[in-house]
C-alpha cells in the first residue's frame, strides 16, 4: 500500500523525529518552519522533502511552539483542504478551545494528539526516529473529529513506533499536570533551592537529589508555554503539592511520629502504583555493584566481562557520586544468576561485592 | 600494623555493611545487636564475632536507629573506657545536645559521623562491602573530640573506600537537610498525588515523573526518625519549598511568562551546581539510544556489541516506559566513536538512531 504524504510544520525536536521517523516508513514527508535553516537541516537529516508552498498532503502534523498551535492548525485546515490536520503539544484543552467557528468539514479533519517523548538535546540535533518507540502517544478526539481523521494519526503514531491511546481533552490535560507537569515544576522549585547554598553543602549531594531534579533542566521557553497552556490544572494541583508539604512539615514540627510515617506511607504507596522495573517489582532481582575506575574503556570491559558470563542482565543502572568520572554501576540479575556473575566480576579483578 | 579493634552496634544494612569491609581490611571486628538472629546472620555475611559482653575494643561504632543513638553513644562510652566511640547517624545536632554531662574523657573520645551511602534493600539482606566506596563520610567532631578521635574514624572511612569530609555538627544538618532530607519529603508528598490518580492517569506516567518520585520508596521507620532528628532545619526548607511552589503556582495562574521563564531558569541553576556527569557537563557527550527487547539475554549482548566495537561508554541508562520489560537503553559515547558505535549495533541488528 503506498502511504501517506504527510506534511510537518515545525522543524524542532519532535518535529524531525517525527519526519525521520515516517521517512523511514515510507511516507512522503514534507517540511516547513519560519525558519529557512532549521527547516533546511530537518530536511538534510531526515531525507524528507521541503515543503514548495503548493504541495498537498493528506495529513498535517502542526509540531510548531504551544503558544503558535492553534493558529497554525487554523491556517492548515485552510491551505490543506482535504488533509487531516493534528498537532503534538503536551497542553490540549487551551488550544483546541481557542479554535471556534470551524465548518464541518474543519471541524471532522481536526483531532488533537500528543506523543509523550522528549530528550534533554532540543531542535533538529536531538531528533532520532526511535524517539516515540514504546511511549504513549495521546490522541484527544473533539466530538467532531471523524474515523478518518483518528485511523490516520493512530496509523502515524503506529508507524513511529509509539503506543496510542485515547483519551478525552480534559482527562489528557488532567493526567499530564499530575504525571509531566507538576513533577517540572516541584524539580524545578527544589533545584532551585540549590542556587544560593555554599559550596560545602552542595558538595554532599548524592544520587537522591540528582534523580529528583533531573527534570529541572528542562528549556524555560518551551516549558512557559506548557505551563500557561495548562495552568487550571497545573496551579491546582501545585497547591495541591504545597498544602501537603506544609501538612508534613507540620507534623515533623510536632514530631509526631505516627503521622510522619502514615505520610511517609502515602508516598510508597504512590510510587508504588508507577509500572515497571524500578517500580514495585524490584525486590525481585539481586543487585550487584560493581566499582568502574576512570579509565578509557572500563565500562565496556564490565559489560564484557556480563556478557561473558551468560548471566541475563535485568538492569542497569549508573551512580555517579562526587563529581567524579568514577560511576559505582549496579548490575540487576536473577537471584540465582548472581554467583555466576560475582565470580566472572572479580576474576577479571573488578571491585564487587554482594 | 595491626589494625584496630572494632565493635559495631546495630547490625542493619549500615552496620552489617562496615562489618564486611573492616574484616575485609583485617580488622578485628565485633557485632552487637538487640536482636541476637540479626545480629548472627551479620556475622555470618560478614565474618566478624559476635560480641561477648567483655570484650574491649579501641573503636565502637553505633549504627542503631537513630531515636535510639543518644542513648547507645552514652553506654558505649562507660562500657567501653578506652573506646573512640562515633554513631553514623543522618542526623547529628539533636542526637548530640542530648548527650549532656560527659567528663572530659568520654568526652575527647566522643565524636560524631555519617557514612552518606545507603540502598533500597536494608537490613543484613542488602548490606555490602563497597557500599560506602567513593562517598562521603562526614565526621562531625564536636568541640571537645579528640585528634586521636578524628584520627580513628578518619582510618575507619579510608579503610571502607569512602571520602572524609569534616564538617560542623549545624552544618551538617543544614546540608542533610537541603539535599537529602527536604527532597525525601518532597518526593514523598509528590508520590502521594498519585494515590488517589485514576489508572488512566497512571498509566502515561513516564521516566520523568519515575526519577522525580524514586526517593519515595524510602523505608518509613527509619524516616520519621531523621525527620523528627533534623526537625528544625527540614521543617525551614520545607515551607521554603511549598511558599516557592506557590509563588510559581501563581505565576503561572497570572500567565506571566517572563516570571515563569525566570523561575525555570534558577532551576537550570540549580540543577547545573550538582557535579558529576548528568550536571552541566552532560552535553559533550553522544547519545545513542537502543531498543532492547523483552528477552533473555538482550542487554548482555548489547553491551557483548558495545565491547566488541571498542568504543568507551562513557555513560549508560536505561529508561522503562509503559511497565513493559521493554527498555530504552541510552548510550553516551564521545561524538567521534558515535558513528562506529551505531554501525557495530545496527550490524547485530539492534534499532538504534542517533
Amino acid at each position: 500500500m503506498t502511504q501517506q504524504s504527510v506534511l510537518v510544520v515545525g522543524t524542532g525536536l519532535i518535529g524531525t523525529s517525527i519526519a525521520i521517523g515516517l521517512v523511514a516508513k515510507d511516507f512522503d514527508v514534507y517540511l516547513s518552519d519560519a525558519d529557512a535553516v532549521a527547516a533546511q537541516a530537518a530536511a538534510d537529516k531526515s531525507g524528507a522533502h521541503l515543503w514548495d508552498g503548493q504541495q498537498q498532503v493528506d495529513v498535517v502534523i502542526v509540531a510548531t511552539p504551544p503558544a503558535a498551535t492553534a493558529q497554525v492548525l487554523s491556517e492548515m485546515l485552510t491551505i490543506h483542504p482535504n488533509a487531516v490536520v493534528t498537532d503534538v503539544s503536551s497542553v490540549k484543552g487551551s488550544i483546541f478551545s481557542s479554535i471556534t467557528n470551524l465548518d464541518a468539514d474543519k471541524a471532522e479533519r481536526l483531532i488533537g494528539s500528543h506523543p509523550m517523548a522528549g530528550r534533554e538535546i532540543s531542535g533538529v540535533a536531538g531528533a532520532q526516529s526511535n524517539l516515540f518507540v514504546d511511549r504513549p502517544w495521546v490522541i484527544t478526539p473533539t466530538v467532531q473529529s471523524s474515523d478518518k481523521a483518528h485511523t490516520a494519526i493512530t496509523n502515524i503514531a503506529l508507524a513511529l513506533g509509539a503506543v496510542p491511546i485515547d483519551r478525552s481533552i480534559s482527562a489528557h490535560d488532567r493526567a499530564v499536570a499530575l504525571i509531566s507537569h507538576t513533577p517540572q515544576v516541584v524539580a524545578s522549585v527544589l533545584a532551585r533551592q540549590l542556587q544560593d547554598a555554599t559550596q560545602d553543602d552542595v558538595d554532599l549531594a548524592g544520587q537522591g537529589i540528582r534523580d529528583t531534579i533531573r527534570l529541572a533542566g528542562s528549556n524555560p521557553e518551551l516549558w512557559k508555554q506548557i505551563l500557561v497552556g495548562n495552568s487550571i490544572e497545573v496551579t491546582a494541583r501545585l497547591k495541591q503539592v504545597a498544602h501537603d508539604l506544609l501538612d508534613f512539615a507540620g507534623v515533623i514540627e510536632a514530631k509526631n511520629d505516627d503521622a510522619i510515617d502514615a505520610l511517609m506511607r502515602k508516598g510508597n504507596v504512590g510510587r508504588d502504583r508507577l509500572p515497571g522495573k524500578h517500580g514495585s517489582g524490584a525486590k525481585d532481582s539481586a543487585t550487584l555493584t560493581v566499582r568502574v575506575e576512570d579509565k578509557p574503556g572500563e565500562l565496556a570491559r564490565l559489560f564484557a566481562v556480563a556478557a561473558a558470563s551468560q548471566v541475563n542482565l535485568e538492569d542497569v543502572r549508573i551512580d555517579h557520586s562526587l563529581g567524579r568520572m568514577t560511576g559505582l554501576v549496579e548490575l540487576s540479575v536473577s537471584p540465582i544468576s548472581s554467583q555466576t556473575l560475582i565470580d566472572a566480576l572479580v576474576a577479571a579483578e573488578f571491585v564487587v561485592v554482594q
